[in-house]
């Protein structure tokens, strides 16, 4: 019993931009690959993959629905883009990234590979870089945070999920200067691991389990301080962070809790204030009047954040809640590509 | 700290069909909502709801994101709109929807109270009914199978949630006067069963759990004989239906697994021909290789069918999975009003 | 930071039995490990691995707390046993098992290798058998159809989980020749398949899903048909079988609904005598007035059933719930050890 | 179909002590009922509950597997046991707890309602309290830090399960003066909150869901701070506490999460002989060497804890993990009860 055929992809556009989703079969590609395919502007030239090269990619993922054949990533494929998004492991990316820069394409990586400005930085958590060249002119694609710069990069590194909530929550307090030390308790769900894995991410493994990882150090943790520090900008001394992630039974979901030992007292009405001029006009960040969960976000691009001012010791509270596929992965590689190509920036996100 | 305002209701049309909402604070009632509220061209008039009227609806399904205030279903609401969706518990619908139609508003009812033609067939499973003229006129939902009555009517019965997906899997059997008897196992997510339930439905009951229920006769069982009959004109008696369904723990899904035992041998080449003729082009059903999982409709409206003839028995299987918040309510509530306004009927949809 | 020393294995009996246990780390394997470690007259002299072979049991299930180390299974330690339990895959058991029985230990095993009493009927499904003459021999540990034969046994072929529920759900029909044809529809959580599976049983392909599978002819079906045919010894002809699993979002526990065509009417008061003279004194089976949930048998080695007589048709509705990996696997396999050595069946799994 | 007949309690003690359990049809009471049920020296005489009574336990929670039928609490059940643990909720503990004294029972409560020896912060959480007259005799039941009080105690205050885990997980540091402020980051299933709770608790709220909640202040804080104040006995300031529990989609399991900024500098060799010395002869706490998930608990009495110290800032990370019906309730319940009576601490409890 064959598939019944699906419709052509749907282009309200006459002449789209042509993208590339290299590494489409993993959670983070397929789903970059299904945002390409149902954007008005957008055309998917080619998802492709190492090992599913030659299974479509709707039999790997029923729902995304995406009704093509996965291929190899071969240079006429390369060749024939305007843009790609590739979602490769780290260090395998870096190679792909720097071959289809050399052919054109603009590229949003969702790798670790052009995240940390520091070489010896990443070297001492990924070991060694194959394209450090391109370090430089890569864009950290934080979009609140970067969006300028995004809008004129040639090659976006996307932001890790974990970075992306935790400082999505501590940028208007880190922006003013404001984090003497933070502790970022963050919970995701498996999705945000990915494919692999092996016995840690079998269904029995993780139902009906809760567990602390990464506890001697994660490897988003330099990427954290990194940017924490660069919006810290005056400031004498980079804020203090302890990070630890929290593997939790749920696919799709990543929560950052955020304990801020502030550098000096802020109240209710400052903290409102120093966000409101942060987030107000952002059509991907919504500040809520109560703790968000991770549904609220579930397969959208938002990210929710809600503070407290801790009572009696002056604590701050910051509880950032996004989908660590579409907001941590493969929904902001779309946002940084609609502000490449000179699209609106929700352009086939809502 | 208060929500930041959220965007207005993105509207293509510039005349669109007002539609209001009757009961938008349960599972079905908000989804309805929530594609009433994306649809390019159906306004949002009103979201009614009888115990959380003040209660802004992105507060109760923040993931919904429809940015307004639930308030009482009055006459005025009931005047002010072209269209309805009702979404009141069985019995409680039957008035509503008589008020609506009294008052010229065309209605998709989300209840059982204008599915079954007969009415002591109706009395013995849901008590007495308020509004029995109306029976007479109601066309019963199941798109795919009354599409020209649904274009017609002007109160359409939503069929439940079980029926959509056992009824979908053995149409073409039953067409073809082919089903002897029936055993439809069916297992459905805790949606299903609405939002209250007490400690039926909390978290500790149902998670790592697994229960059949209503075996001494479930509500929805009449709902099948009666439209399995009727599809099955010719014959001169009814198939035999056992139906049983299950408690998953999961939240959206269902899957009705039916075992037919044939009138005559039917081999894989008929079996194949008669589904490719009863769903080829239908939007909303693909007929797939490979037994579909729930997941793989998702948040969508599609029915996946799987056909399977076992070996040495002959007997027939037939698996298709639903939303049971989509294609089982909200989503096909939506399908038949574009169909009833002239719509293309998969408007809003994908 | 050293695990704090463990309790060393508490034995209420001076000359205990001594158990060794063939492929502990597998999830059934595991589970016997720890119920001869914790029984009061059994002594745990080994548990093997393959290839975790030096890892501590207690760090691949720390709940089980087992604190010893896997080794790997050679003939010292095949000699130095009374008895074992084996927890190979289907195929890698025989010869282990031939080994073992013939350094003179009895043996219960796990695996499908010999449950199939005709070697064709085995080698259609499993390929060919390494050690067919030990298949006349071998009983089949469905402990309350075959206790007498269990309790003389040397080796004790361990029945599947699916047919362990759906037997003990159809016995007492098939024994008294009821059962014209019968459908099997079970659910079964994710620990029945095992440690691997790969993509497949990933928490993120699991979760929040639901599916059929071996659809075109399971492994167990053979298993049922032969059983059901032996205890329907009289009738002219096998009930017909029909049998499809499905793989459901829970860790443990495992429901078959069985749904049978009686081969004459049955009545509510025909259907209580038959299955209380079968189970009225098991120890490990229950009969249940309402529909039995798989948490209601978690962690435990008892048979929940629940019968019902569809009220038209005459169809009767059999379902029988347990936990998998206890009655399913090995929580079975201490009830036949207890059986072959002497000691109370209930001893050491309650 | 009635239940076939249950055993009737399993004692090994000609003279148990005869315990009364008040509450029984919530999840902690229930649990507390099974465990004196299947305690050799212990006979449940009563399980008593409000609005339950007259069903069986079994029926209500069959996996515990109680035969026996819920009464409403009289006095003559009071009268007639030697030992009661009461589980009501906070506020209507008292009273109950007030008359069973009276009565000459000993007894372990699990509310909040004697566990702050403060009657102001009391009432500021709780509001007013029935029985103050109790507080000065009550005994905190950490028994692992109040052993010797407990032992001589006739009333004991069970702990809340967020206060077991974190005080377990900073005793240690707490009583070497050792916390300067901490941050714990606490994750519990859904059973910590009890059968109620309507919607929030409903599996569709809670499943692929994680939400902090409490942020404005939890009724666990000043338990904690109590307590750890009291720990810290000779320093001048008490530690800074901030609390934050977050709901996590599975049943039975809780995670606290200590993040410690210390006092002075504490190295791993400090922090390992601190631990040791706390706990090395504990029997239901384990020092583990990677981070402990909730299911190494699942089902037992046990907490296992993980220390790391964070390497620039000199952070201490502490995990603790428990079972909160188990350590967090019912199982330090009967722990505690043990050593009233004059039993080994862990009878009844492996």
């Amino acid at each position: 019993m064959p598939f019944v055929s699906e419709p052509s992809q749907p282009l309200a556009t006459e002449d789209p931009q042509r993208v590339l989703v290299a590494g489409a079969s993993g959670f983070a590609g397929a789903l970059a690959a299904a945002l390409v395919w149902r954007h008005p502007s957008l055309e998917l030239v080619a998802a492709t993959a190492r090992e599913d090269a030659g299974t479509r990619l709707d039999r790997l993922y029923p729902r995304h629905r995406v009704p093509i054949e996965l291929t190899e990533l071969d240079e006429s494929a390369a060749r024939d883009c305007d843009a790609a998004i590739v979602a490769y492991p780290h260090g395998a990316a870096a190679p792909v990234v720097a071959e289809l820069r050399g052919l054109g394409a603009i590229v949003v990586d969702l790798s670790a590979d052009f995240r940390l400005r520091e070489l010896p930085v990443y070297e001492r958590w990924y070991g060694s870089h194959v394209a450090p060249e391109l370090l430089e002119g890569a864009v950290y694609g934080l979009t609140e945070l970067h969006r300028d710069a995004v809008r004129n990069a040639e090659l976006v590194a996307n932001p890790g999920c974990y970075p992306t909530a935790a400082l999505l929550a501590l940028a208007p307090l880190a922006k003013a200067s404001l984090i003497d030390d933070v502790v970022i308790d963050a919970k995701s769900g498996v999705s945000g691991a990915g494919r692999g894995g092996g016995d840690k991410h079998h269904f029995v493994a993780v139902t009906e389990n809760l567990t602390p990882y990464g506890t001697a150090g994660h490897r988003h943790e330099p990427e954290i301080a990194q940017e924490l520090a660069a919006l810290d900008g005056g400031s004498s001394e980079a804020p203090g962070v302890t990070f630890v992630p929290h593997l939790v039974p749920l696919d799709q979901g990543e929560l950052a809790s955020c304990y801020v030992r502030p550098a000096r007292s802020v109240d209710r009405e400052e903290l409102d204030r120093l966000y409101a001029e942060a987030y107000a006009d952002e059509p991907f960040v919504n500040l809520v009047p109560t703790p968000p969960g991770v549904r609220d976000v579930r397969e959208t691009n938002m990210c929710l954040i809600h503070t407290t001012v801790s009572d009696p010791g002056g604590t701050l509270l910051v509880f950032a809640a996004i989908d660590n596929l579409w907001k941590g992965a493969a929904g902001q590689a779309v946002q940084n590509l609609n502000l490449m190509l000179g699209f609106p920036e929700t352009l086939g996100l809502s």
